[in-house]
């Protein structure tokens, strides 16, 4: 019987990651598994009321902010990708703890082993099997979003590349775990990679 | 210049500890100093939405809601705690860490270690110069409490023996911090030894 697989989809916005996302869905769908996707913040009820709070709410203390993320990030594995992974299902998620550290550690004030700290407690240490980060520069970026800005999104250049660099930063230091895309080929250009690395994935759990 | 003074009321539910902080803010008031009574959960606009969402919301899995609680905290200490005795004022808490501790470490699933790592990150450390513990068996709570249950107070008599032991083994860790009162006494009584501990705790201050 095939075990539970956990993906995980990281960068910053405007990168495509959804459509990425949906095609991987698709990609397993078609050879007969069960997949549930999913997203932070937000992946659950609870996690939709934090989303309101964070994005737009009035101003939230930084450590606060790490806390809330947190707590949806501890609901979300408990009710939504730990049991689906128990039954052996694929989870995909839309961001996961890398978010948290590309944008709370390497875009405020916190650092990385706070926000590591967090996230191990809230998941008891549940990381992806993989993660793709689609890396995107700014200026590519600005071209492709859409819809109306949010805190985050309004930010400016230098966040961004910021929260780029930490993203690099976490696939360099977990070169197992993280396979960085460069998301300004085409989606199918994309999509190719990402197939080709899941199929190995794939052979390797086999053996 | 007066310093800014930091106290705690702990206890379970149903001890009088809202009574004992008026007196208490009114006898620092008739004394000339500036001061506020504030609570957790719910001491900001953050937290009174974290609330609702834990008391009346559905399940919510241990370390989220701890996370939650966490996080109603880092904002109350950021926003009102820190702000008020940087202002040298006198700040009076209707609970803090050691309700964290006590329903959530000493009454569900969760460490002791647990809590206070998630505290000690949420308020950079800050603990009350002083924590009065009010101290009650279960038949004599219920003879006080009024009101409508909510999802504590109706969790039964085990849960409220050991969170009430929980209390008295953390003012028993800390003894210089705690002290503990026996809330069977009339309110008088109740604050008359409050009263004379906190006029001896003002002596040491000025030496």
């Amino acid at each position: 019987m095939a075990q539970g697989l956990f993906i995980s989809f990281e960068g910053v916005d405007g990168v495509g990651k959804s459509t990425q996302v949906k095609k991987l869905q698709e990609y397993f769908q078609s050879r007969g598994r069960r997949v549930i996707t999913t997203r932070e913040p937000g992946g659950t009820e609870l996690g939709v009321q934090i989303r309101q709070m964070l994005l737009h709410g009035g101003d939230v203390d930084a450590r606060a902010e790490a806390l809330l993320y947190a707590a949806d990030r501890a609901h979300h594995v408990a009710t939504v990708i730990q049991p689906a992974l128990d039954e052996a299902s694929v989870v995909i998620s839309d961001r996961y703890i890398d978010s948290s550290i590309a944008y709370q550690a390497g875009g405020r004030e916190l650092t990385e082993d706070h926000i590591c700290m967090l996230s191990q407690f809230a998941t008891r240490d549940l990381w992806p099997k993989r993660t793709y980060i689609l890396d995107l520069s700014y200026e590519q970026s600005r071209l492709r979003l859409t819809g109306e800005p949010d805190r985050l999104e309004s930010a400016g250049e230098l966040f961004f590349e910021r929260t780029r660099q930490a993203f690099l930063d976490i696939a360099q230091a977990d070169s197992k775990r993280c396979r960085v895309i460069d998301a300004s080929q085409s989606i199918e250009e994309v999509w190719m990679q990402i197939q080709s690395d899941i199929e190995q994935l794939d052979l390797e759990d086999l053996q």
